[in-house]
């Protein structure tokens, strides 16, 4: 059973590969009467963008969506809503000889062994390259969510190898993210991060890092216990993102370290709505969204391609040395941003048509 | 739509309320001609009971698991099985005078806010009690994997608070988990966190901690990318678990501070195996497993019942001042292994089903 | 994967076998504050006994359906409901002589194919007994459709063997349906069925027929092309009752007679609504319900079971003659008249919480 | 919850409008190492062809389908395979007067009642231009099974109106289906119909019919009872198809007239198989096949679009009188009988994998 759609009501079928024709998305599920244009999804395509900068990968692509379904007079009908974007830079020769090879924590030798063949250009398959369909559908939810909740999700990088902004997410706005090309929202630190990639970049290595992400007016009683709990999808859609190693939500990891007396938070009444003192929770409770803000961390491992001599094996099981060669991202936060950011939107799009569904006579 | 459903071909529909008459759960896609007993469901639910030892809730529970359908002269048929677990110790006075009160962290005010009514008696349907039903459908998991391809799950106290066990997972055995009531292989250890158990418990107060879970003898090709990806599917499982608030799997968190160079996992041959050096892929790459050990770590918050006097408000709105009765567990890591064992074997059972429908001729 | 799942938003997990110790079912996605109480379900599950009539099979059940979960305080809370049945009647013993064989047109033989293995004791998990969960399960969906939009869901025998009645569908009242034991709303032609099926019974034979369903008060929108559509999955539910052959909607076969000039439905108005002057369409026009009556018809084939001597082949592939022994009913239809109720009333609820689901503003 | 996916395995996502840019599908769950072409494709999409021949519509397309991902040198990978075919002959002036009337037993005012919107131009997303995409996915379908089971797959037009063909399903070939415009295995009978559709054609008025379809060499063991019985996806499949009235496999509706000693199927052995004399069961037992031919049958309606006047209202809810325009297939079936075809395929080919997920072991 393919694992290529993501979502039960609002729900995406993801194709492509790296260096294919082109590569898309099918949305299905997404309500009719909606205003929408190819406008509201490249500004997110445009952040995910290869090349758009220098600590990015020299990779050029325009990522120019076309919608070629579903709308009707720049309205949404009801019906699937089919993305494409053309692939224009790909050069299949440079990875020709790299295509018996199992280059180290890539997924030449998963796949290999699962599928028995493997479309090698560009990673395939397995190429981050395919994020850009869910971004593209990511930014119909979030246009969605907004509209209807006024419902902000932003994202930005926390952290770089070891160097890291401690900041109150609810602080953090969109422009403040965009204000830098790493996308961490203090331009000093950010600044320290650019360095720091330019000279893994020059040594032919790579960098990972945390993304944190805030989701502002979200409604209370999004999430469907008790396996498909909010922060459970949340934690499923991140690590579908290419190069995850974890995800935590609200207090996380460190949050073991407290005792219940300090980590439970409070509720109070300010005006008619019931908030919480603090939000280690991150905004999920039993699974469930209480209003507060949703407040999660992803870590990104580096970049498995790098420019360094590694050992490895290939298709017939013999050791090799394996000269990287190709275009590679330093450091890939920058620009999965968007990623994180979209696929936190299709989670909650798809959980507040499923509030609907089940719950939506409760008035909320 | 209703998410107490677990899995896509091994499938798991949980029910049942924490006070409620019975809890139960009902397997879809289990192979037929497999030998099934209660006996081999027991033994893990004897390892979640309540009342266990001293470090967890005094409720009693026998926790007796029926097999109802699906089974037939000792073997499974193809059919659903049933398993039913009747609830005896169960006091629906306890909890009356706090139905009406929102307790901090809980998810009294989420379940309301999301269905307008909620079964407040010892949490209802957010209870941790439902996951018996998972242990008990984990445990028929476990036992497939075991006899198809000897594949160990292992999980084990690897935190609490801030006492840590620094240890290799690959050396850790069933025997030693077993080997003290906290489920920390190393008894030094263990006895510390028991200790500082006992003294949260003395104080009213509750702690959380990490459990680290090792897969053994998985084959390689499990998982379905992009969206399905192995690790993906074992992070939905372990947040939907009660009380979790992260997940990593192999360099997890601490990974991001590597460079490239120093976290890619090199390929190696080993007799006709191809393995790799290191294992910060966590048996995982590009969301299917490699073949090496499957190891991650789930990070659970201090309890939420505490027996503190708490702020909080009531269903009306009004703030009030909570005095916590009842019983409760102080930390629920010791009870929670083989929760993460079984949820862990439910997801990879799922995933060895998935493979073997898509990639079955691939002679893996 | 497992088909005992039927529906999407308004799920049911149908488990059990005929002479288990139990059957059931786990209703998922039910909402929030709907009152409920075993009354509601046990009504449709008499119709359904065996033993109710000279016309049925002589096994004796009582069907006392209990609610085990998802009810609290008298209304549902949007957790899943598990209802059980407690098998009373069962002679296993009676069975055991069949158990190798293959009985002509019984799904012995199949189930033998695709498992490897299967409980003879009754029919084991094919037996019609099954249909009782669902019309347990069903009774709730009618409950649900009857408050919300008034909706009666009627259905009635129309033919046994090549006795028909010639009756406007619209006409029909439940009283009428209820007002002799074929379940025939005409007492006259309903005197001439149980003649004809005493008459089989005596001579060890069996007999097959139509019932036909009206669905009324329907709203219109229900249906999700281009594959749920409304007709296509009362289809489906309808050919997954035992003994079916074929469902038609509307005009059905007959209606491949007609020119299109005589077969489409003019519009009108009536007051604010727009109607159709006929209802060739059967309420569903582009797999979508218009808001006319809902009306099709399901052909039942005549039992497989027989007391006369029939010639088969036993599990090792040798040719033997049966000697046919045990219970059976005649002709099934007068008890499948709540089942072909349920499985309707199963398919438009599901269907009412897609449209909520996704038209839920688009004010209907 | 948009039914635009059918499968659950081999799972189809359909998009696209009538008169859009392009239409397409999305296959999921292709095993992977299998030879494909868009050659395999073409020739179902040629015979499903409008203006293929003086009986059908005259609107012109090539439906020239093109690969656009998991296709790696002529095989598949296991990832998702994205069909798309252009639309070139669209004229969207044609349609515009009617794009505020409620065409009578067309779709128009059941998508206006249930979405509030609605592509106007060729019927939009309710057109059967959509089925195209099902075809073509069908294709593939087939091409699995032909090369895993033998499996042929024949449909044909059995009836127009009231000119029918008695035939044996199994004495019918692919060649004898083409020799002849209208599909129908007898040249004289299909004379007949085509003098019969010429003459309502030349009347402005349109004929519908029964297709009956025949699967040879399909295994025993696929279906998925409870639910999803093999006939009841057929069923679901067959009754999604625009203009379908009825499903019946088997003796049918025609069978209710016999006996039980006269319907049931015995059992014998040729060779080593087990065999059935008869095959009023339509090869499909308790939901699952059981290796003898399946037969099946479905009901089309005469066309909706007619060029006759027709009393109809508006979108505002005044009747007018609708004067026909456009162009028409004064008969569907002869166009109908790939898409019969590709369904029963994608229902076979699902079942097949999901028969290899669950009893892969049991030897079938």
């Amino acid at each position: 059973m393919s694992g290529d759609s993501l979502g039960k009501l609002f729900k995406i079928s993801n194709w492509g590969e790296s260096h294919g024709k082109a590569i898309g998305v099918v949305i299905e599920g997404c309500p009719p009467l909606f205003e929408l244009s190819e406008k509201d999804i490249q500004f997110d395509l445009d952040r995910r963008l290869p090349g758009q900068s220098e600590v990015t990968t020299p990779r050029k692509e325009l990522d120019k969506v076309e919608i070629l379904s579903g709308v009707f007079n720049g309205r949404t009908t009801g019906a699937p809503i089919s993305l494409i974007i053309f692939n224009k830079d790909f050069k299949k020769e440079d990875y020709k000889e790299i295509s018996k090879i199992f280059r180290p924590s890539h997924s030449d030798f998963t796949y290999e062994k699962k599928y028995g063949i493997r479309d090698p250009f560009g990673g395939g398959r397995a190429s981050a390259r395919l994020t850009a369909g869910n971004v593209a559908a990511g930014a119909i939810a979030k246009k969605i969510l907004k509209n209807k909740f006024g419902t902000d999700i932003i994202a930005y990088v926390k952290k770089i190898k070891d160097i890291e902004i401690d900041i109150d997410p609810d602080s953090v706005s969109k422009r403040g993210v965009e204000s830098n090309i790493v996308r961490c929202p203090n331009n000093k630190i950010a600044d320290q991060m650019i360095n720091l990639i330019k000279k893994a970049q020059a040594d032919g290595d790579s960098l990972g890092g945390v993304i944190e992400c805030i989701a502002k007016n979200v409604p209370a009683g999004l999430g469907e216990p008790i396996f498909d709990k909010l922060d459970a999808d949340l934690a499923k859609a991140m690590m579908a993102i290419n190069a995850t190693k974890g995800f935590e939500i609200g207090s996380g990891f460190e949050g073991v370290k407290l005792y219940g007396s300090q980590h439970n938070d409070p509720f109070y009444i300010k005006g008619k709505k019931i908030l919480t003192k603090t939000n280690n929770s991150g905004g999920v409770q039993g699974g469930i969204s209480n209003g507060m803000p949703i407040v999660f961390r992803v870590a990104f491992k580096p970049t498995s391609t790098i420019q360094k001599n590694q050992q490895s094996v290939d298709s017939k099981g013999k050791e090799i040395e394996l000269e990287a060669k190709g275009r590679h991202d330093p450091c890939v936060l920058p620009r999965a941003v968007p990623i994180v950011e979209g696929m936190a939107a299709l989670v909650l799009c798809d959980h507040y048509l499923r509030f609907r569904a089940q719950c939506g006579e409760n008035g909320n």
